[in-house]
């Protein structure tokens, strides 16, 4: 199987992009490594060392013998080497992971909200739109968010993506439909997928593409078994307040003896899951396709769910590094429950990495292993949502 | 009261600038007149002849004493001049007609999808951005489509805007919800119009934005009061197959002799609304915005529907010019109920202008007396929803 990975370069797509190769796919990799650039506006880094693409290869290419294709193109931009890609490759499958992927980076200032609407909503029409002008017959798996449904909803269980409903209507009789899940976004970040939600909709509708969309939690955990091989394989591990994400944040300020932060309460739920169930994820997703006139299929890519003040207390026992509740600056509910179905990848094999000792204990080895690359000033979130959420 | 009216030059947004002006409102006009270059790349030409925006605003000024003032930006691109407008005008109510309006155009190829796309989201981001960042309290009103409901649903009563659900939880308990009705946009243009939609509902979560979002209903007719001042006032009447709505092409086609243009059976139910009526629904919609920590309102601007047959019937039986029932080049089902409500604008105080012989006749008039401009080869559509909808 040929197969496509968009934004193969960063956080989610790095790890896939091998996982993907060491299976036998036929794996081309499209960045614009705009993570990278990102990384230098902010004067923030990756706690890992991270190898050039070419050198990321190259080294794939002598531990593995397989050969990732590269190609450095701006798909918001760049929609005629885009159509030219996708018509010379003639992809089976396109993984789109090429997208701003951080929600306080995109609420930060009016640049970076204008540069996540910009950028995410024309990668995903350019790359639908070339699709159909390919005449290809090629499935799509977009990385998602659980951050499509807002943060619970009075214990009701989330299905994954589709909801049925009923409707009084004028005369008591009611009317049964099944919906899209009403969107409630958290941030301009996550309401760029639920925008999205509605391009592949449309395009699902129009031109019968096979679209999968992936309704992903939190990421925790860094390496996997492909990244492990040699050290100019290793992933990105993100710890500062824009693009770290918080079990890994965690793991890193209790590295440096610095007190947990805990936005508010630390009641908010949400859901997590394992960068190592990431990659099996999409391994699935991608051998699952929907049938030709099938609707987009939405998976919930998660394997639990926990309080953020639940994670911290579990770290803070097993470091006594403290916790420090500090003011949200996110606009939300302090306290909210979150109940999900996530019972479409179970069925289809995943067996569920979840937070253990172990893992927690790889993560922070390389929190200590890297400790001296750690830049403390970046650890706290400087972007709030609205000027009232700032200290 | 003052108001900005992005995307005044156009054909809601011409005679909405001279209606607001004409009531003593202090009006700007922004526009970076992007409908008269369409225009000219599809080489098509309003049927009524357009004096250039300084003609128009200086014959203006002549009969009505009023100065509207007028800046040529582009809001989709040109985000700083935009936010230096807003913070030096500090408009109590802003008008947001600035989106490229023609389902058709949005569907012809790979380019145009794209240019809808980027316009028409940056757009409405950018307006909400700078309203933010200038920390103004402005009242937005968005012109959207009622394109937005999809085309009809099981004759049940399209709400405005917002819907009352049931769901059935695990346990056989049902959970309330009031959600904004599940869009199903019928074109690439109408899907912008539900993108915005999740923008409006997030910019008033988060920033507490004044928003008013009015689903218009198809728009027929073309003179108001004030365009009739003048003709170097005259508004823009289009007949082509992108941007001329069915109602006025029809009348135009029967004004030259050319049979009756029905995509399919002309089963599609629609909502109208004349011309005069959207001015008047722009003032109301000004004059009661909603009030601080109110979400978003929603109006159906719209004040009948009717099947496309039955107005083919109608014009047919005045003119005898025939109907042509040629492939439907959109892709939506061949028949469709559409049974909406439209209450707030009329317990605000609107009286519907509904079809009448008269206000036909204005028209045909009107078509009559520019006929010689006519170019017969822009009548057909030459857009196609997919290749299996080409004739």
């Amino acid at each position: 199987m040929k197969v496509i990975i968009f934004g193969g370069d960063g956080f989610c797509g790095w790890p896939t992009s091998l996982y993907l190769s060491k299976l036998g796919l036929d794996v081309t990799i499209v960045d614009n490594l705009s993570r990278r650039k990102i990384d230098i506006d902010l004067g923030i880094n990756s706690l890992t060392p991270i190898a050039t693409i070419e050198e990321r290869l190259s080294t794939w290419k002598t531990v593995s013998g397989n050969t990732i294709n590269f190609f450095n193109i701006d798909i918001a931009k760049q929609y005629e080497k885009l159509l030219d890609l996708i018509k010379s490759e003639r992809p089976d499958s396109i993984i789109h992971f090429a997208e701003q992927s951080s929600a306080p980076f995109s609420m930060k200032n009016s640049e970076n909200k204008r540069y996540t609407i910009d950028n995410n909503l024309n990668s995903t029409n350019n790359l639908l739109a070339a699709i159909v002008e390919s005449g290809l017959d090629i499935h799509v798996v977009h990385l998602g968010t659980m951050g499509v449904y807002g943060y619970g909803d009075n214990g009701m269980k989330i299905p994954e993506g589709y909801l049925k409903i009923h409707i009084k209507g004028e005369n008591n009789e009611y009317f049964e439909k099944e919906i899209m899940y009403p969107p409630n976004p958290g941030s301009l970040y996550h309401m760029t997928k639920t925008q999205d939600a509605l391009m592949f909709a449309f395009y699902n509708k129009n031109n019968g593409i096979r679209i999968t969309d992936l309704h992903q939690g939190i990421v925790w955990g860094t390496q996997t078994k492909e990244t492990s091989m040699d050290e100019k394989l290793i992933n990105r591990f993100m710890y500062d307040g824009d693009y770290g994400t918080v079990l890994n944040r965690f793991i890193m300020q209790s590295a440096i003896g610095h007190a947990l932060t805990v936005h508010g309460t630390g009641g908010q739920t949400r859901a997590f899951i394992n960068i190592n169930d990431t990659v099996k994820c999409l391994e699935i997703a991608i051998n699952n396709p929907p049938n030709n006139n099938e609707k987009v299929k939405i998976f919930n890519q998660m394997t639990e769910t926990h309080k953020i003040r639940d994670l911290a207390i579990m770290i803070d026992k097993k470091t006594g590094c403290g916790i420090d509740n500090i003011k949200n600056p996110r606009k939300e509910s302090p306290e909210n429950d979150l109940y999900v179905t996530n019972k479409h990848f179970l069925n289809l094999g995943l067996t569920p990495t979840t937070l253990n000792d172990n893992l927690l204990d790889e993560i922070t080895n390389i929190a200590k292993k890297y400790i001296l690359r750690c830049d403390k000033s970046k650890i706290l979130s400087n972007s709030y949502w609205t000027p009232g959420n700032k200290p």
